[in-house]
């Protein structure tokens, strides 16, 4: 009798798409065996000299820390990412300037998915945590500096009612990206409101991602950002 | 054959239920023929020489104004709201004091609704309309005269993204009382996500009641005000 | 290569919230780890004199208790919340009275987390737990006292079916909050009907917060009980 | 060109399935053309010497009275049914005995048609109508009553927050059928609110069908009633 | 400082409500402590001499069986329920006749909470296990022997398309209970396909319970085939 | 100033299209003008002397009727279906063989969408409607002929619970297409229902399409019994 | 007695808010007067010299022809917008370039929604239409001359499967803005699996609004393209 | 007393169903004891030679591993399925040829229990794997050589914006089937947003089955191949 496997063609993933989109690749880790990580990150180092893994488990973060002991290693804990880096690579700057501003506390992993991708991408980063909805008349003076500064587009992560990224969209001239949390409970928990809120805003200018995307937004902003600054260099 | 109908016992309306619970009855004109919103608020007239009737379509309306000549008749037509009193009924001021805040112009109907019943209840009302999360920052003044006039309870509208009364509810020291309206569209719209977000909110204070149910929110706050009011007066 | 962390504005809890809105700073236990919620807290005894703590996991409760044994300590572990007394605290009352309301045995520590935070803001409150839907008639004379003895707000807290606070609304003169539990199974589970029936209630007067938000359904509660209470002192 | 179109096997309505499940065969007459109803009703004249349509509309009205002149019409608008009778049809008496029990007005048409299919199975109907979820200590004595003249099962109809069911399950000994009604707005609303919680009800005894089904309901409580008025008579 | 717990008024269980209602009490485990189970069962036995526990835990299974050595014990562990029984205690038997119809495999424990606990309520029970759709001519022989010994009420259990009760109800003359099961993955999964399918029946005959609701399934046979056979007593 | 419209690229339509894919353009007529599906059909008798429209409205079949008297016309209104060919085209004939049965006569029209282009795609089609659930014993002897008949697919139309496409893919070994329908009301109406049971069956070898999409589910069966047919010739 | 309304404070629309946003306020015209609207735009026409409405039914469009005969309008009827120019308006030229893509025929009123509302902020558009899923190989010429022509953001408006935006963000190194539209049935219908689709998008750069947002859309694409262009301008 | 249990009639496993419909038994292991899993293989094995058992939990393949150390087994682990076969047991080769796709990575397990399940059934499979929506252009080829190779039916596998089988099915003329996956988050996650576009599809000719249905796709696929099969084999 025959059980031999069906044959098996692989469309391997696509060498030309960082230089085709701009966008770096990066490994979503939390689905996948450290072993896989680990082979996938060395073909990335391979090619571009740089790794970048997001929702890293703890087992993995190990495992990664010790099969490339001779690289260098970014490491954000509370948001999941390790960047890994062949001695030889220097990350460029682009001249993109990327605000990233937080709800809550527990917003924070998520914002700094965004604001790390987007400082991968060669961004300038100012982030700005913390802000309830409650506070809204303290967030004025650090959003005039940002502005002042010359951001080019800002990430705002908010979970619960959601509120935030529309009361920022309503005062700044700048495209801003709503990042929904998995923050909340109940009857339109878990993000849902959040989202819910953001696509249902009153603001002008302001588009989302889905929930927890923190990669997407962060990805969004600097793209903007990027081709900002590109035509600023021109 | 014999095709009379069943027995029928019917339980009619609940003649102290007014004075047990402190608050008017309310005819829900909606789906309602005018003949019969006519022999309901005749009843009632009869009885507290007042009739309350909501959701009045317009045909009801003529008729009503029609049927009810030699009465006073006090019509808010955006809320499609109509009051009616008996020549000798004088409306009782308690000294409650209840502020209704609406976020954008379609709001009002609904806003209106909740300020009717809740002056028709004896309460003070002052209405702050057309105030947009993107105007947040021109709120605070009325809101700080309104604290300082000792209001009792607010009532904050709004559709869309929902997100005021999370805002107001950050701010004042007075019971809230959200009110979603079924203004939006898409996902999230007829009101979904500004209901959800308000479930969802970060401000404590703040309760709700279900999308468009302005004479619900307008006897909470007034059920409030009137017992703080109550309570000054002894 | 550089690989420093981009800039971060923290905007730090706001100092004068609990003076401004009259309602105590409450940290959400669940999912912080047990030494956040240590220095969260040394932050509001140093403050108010006072910390409350939600949600408190097991692990949590045992390093609190070495962490703050000079303190008076209020454990109600079935709720899950946790009170924390500087030796020079003195808890005021405010003469205002609330009443909670559970309908069945799963119920409570929801309702407990609301009756709880209700004393922390200086209100009497009284508890009526374990009326189900089938013993209404037998809720009666508790009510009745209840009424007597001068309740300005009742939390009504209820799973399942959700039947019990529109069963209450229709009995009382003052306001009732309404708190879905997440208890209840299959379609409409996890306090989803609850939720709903209450928003879709036939009584006036009731309005509601999500569900479990036992914490926010006692904070409306006391917000308005220590209003009347206010107005009865002057 | 050949455009016939395809052979056609059509199972016609089963003749003995009145027989067989001992419930009549209705028309459902909201989407059928008025010639259609005609046609079906003058099959069912010739075999039973009974038909019955629910859901009719004004303009089938007109045309049912006009094309069964010659026939007894048992009418009953605010349901929107027509039973038509061959001159000769004796309509049986079973001894069975339901009781339906409708929570508001706006109940009633639904409430109706499942007291008319079971008073065409051959039952007693007892209706008692408009007992709100507020006025529930006035339900007693009629319910009392009900008991006593030995009703065989109960049909209870309620939209908005769908309390009255679960309330009435709770205190009598027989089978109780929920019918949820489309009444209701927002959040829950067109009777979803309603089903959901009579589905998470408490209390024993109670099962439902969907929402407006009253002619379901009404042939549940039959059968229920009819098997032991066999068993009665025995 | 003042840490007492505010006063608490218990109402505690009913006592007249298994006479009042005809269906037992029936502990529900799966939520409670074993020591909790104890004490309820405890009570129960002192009252009317037999306790019946459903979802119970294996950790809880154990306790009882300690608890309980001088009892008699009736264990039926795929559906999770223990009876227990005063030595002294006499099940009464009815002479109602209920079926219990299953589906698929998955589908047993929760149709066995339905057989057991009518059995426990007097019924004669039959159980047909194991009906799939793609079998149903074969169900055609052992429901008309079903039907011949007179069964009163039926209960079909399936989960997944939920179509068998439909199935069956368009074939018998006796109500039908349909009682949909958790079984089932992706969209309309966890039993709500098969509840919505049920509820959207074209079979008339057929009400239903909520996901997993086996308990209400067989209280709902039962309480019918009792009145049934009542009446055939006398 | 200039208001110039922006330039605009229309990627028109796909001439290899049907040669490609082997299924004819169909003209979605619900949501277009009568002008438009007369110019868009005179494109496609151009191409391919056919044109087929889908969901023709009333004043569209008379507008079309006018505009291509020259040609001849199939007309199916029940299914709201137009086929129009130039005189000299002549239909294929494949040889493959389409089953299309339907549950209730509200299903048929879109029951007869399905056979209709399976036919304009060469197929015959045999049609066995008004198979209600409760009749299925009936099915069976049309079943076998079909079988007999060498049929290569079947579509199954349902709405309501959806249950027929499960029983009749027990019983066949050939594919089946569920087709759910938009007959239902309340809770899972609308053929949500239908679709949700259809996806959670329980028998092997049935596929579906979306609620109402006969065209979808014509095209699939027509696929399948063209390619069986086309290997037979061989 | 006294039914004088209660005072009402109106937050009037923010005149600097065109200036600080960057953004022309847009008049909503769906649900206002067509007075309401003339009064509105008269307020737009004296302050910028514009005035932009959306969703304008037939009668306002009417309307507006007679009020502003002396002015210049752009009416756009697909798409439902009218611009009214002061015979002096100059509109500006940014020098940002937006793409617009549309999937389907029935995309295109949405798709011009974003296109015209870019053009009244200056941008440069270019739209590419009826691009099929099926069509794409065919996409990809055009979409190189897009790119050559140096576009700065892309809307990409799909109903239905919302497949195509995903395909676009795969290939372009720009931001790209899904626009999902109402266009689809069934299950996931009313754009639903459109906006669903991409916020689970696998490419990165793709950010969303809400269903049928095409004013939303073309405001973030050209606060993109603007603040790029003004970069350039540098 | 008596406590026994009620009788038991257990219709048993259909023997001839594998031969009424072509299609294999197959053991859901996820939710079974391996010791019954043993138990069912048994009888499969002495009744056709073969046991195919799909969502093999760890534990049970190790025990099978033992108990069936006489016969061959077929382990794909990924795909967590297993088939045995007796010693004597020989394949049959239908000639069916069928396609599977996927789109990315995490949809391979789902895919290969497709695949699978089709090469059991007799059937010759192609894979081709990691097709991302970005790499479309470079799927044209392997497509090419698939339909070159007389594929009979295709499953196509995808989860997160499920894009893939609309795009394949615009360009092939043979029958789709979707495969959704549960991979995906946020909002339309664990496959819904999949299956709801596919649903949506505007291509012709594709059909779906539910969330991670692999078993049920690939019986589909491989029921359309093996007829082809039949046909070309006459």
């Amino acid at each position: 009798m025959n059980t031999d496997d069906s044959p098996l063609i692989s469309i391997r993933p696509d060498p030309e798409r960082e230089q085709r989109k701009g966008v770096p690749e990066v490994i979503f880790g939390e689905t996948k065996e450290p072993s896989d990580i680990i082979e996938m990150a060395e073909g990335l180092l391979r090619g571009s000299g740089r790794a970048i893994i997001s929702r890293v488990r703890p087992e993995a973060l190990a495992a990664l820390q010790t099969a490339f002991q001779a690289y260098t290693l970014r490491v954000r804990e509370a948001a999941r990412m390790v960047v890994i880096y062949r001695p030889d690579y220097v990350r460029r700057s682009t001249g993109g300037h990327v605000g990233v501003i937080s709800a809550g506390t527990s917003d924070i992993p998520v914002a700094d998915e965004a604001a790390l991708i987007a400082e991968e991408m060669g961004c300038h980063v100012t982030r700005i945590y913390d802000v309830g909805v409650a506070g809204l008349h303290r967030l004025m003076e650090p959003l005039r500096d940002l502005l002042a500064d010359g951001v080019d587009a800002i990430v705002v992560a908010a979970g619960m009612d959601g509120a935030l990224p529309s009361v920022v969209a309503g005062l700044v001239p700048v495209p801003v990206i709503g990042l929904p949390t998995s923050i909340g409970y109940g009857m339109g928990g878990k993000g849902v409101a959040a989202l819910l809120s953001m696509l249902q805003t009153c603001a002008p200018g302001l588009s989302v991602v889905n929930i927890d995307n923190g990669v997407g937004a962060g990805i969004t902003a600097a793209l903007i950002a990027n081709r900002v600054a590109q035509a600023r260099a021109r």
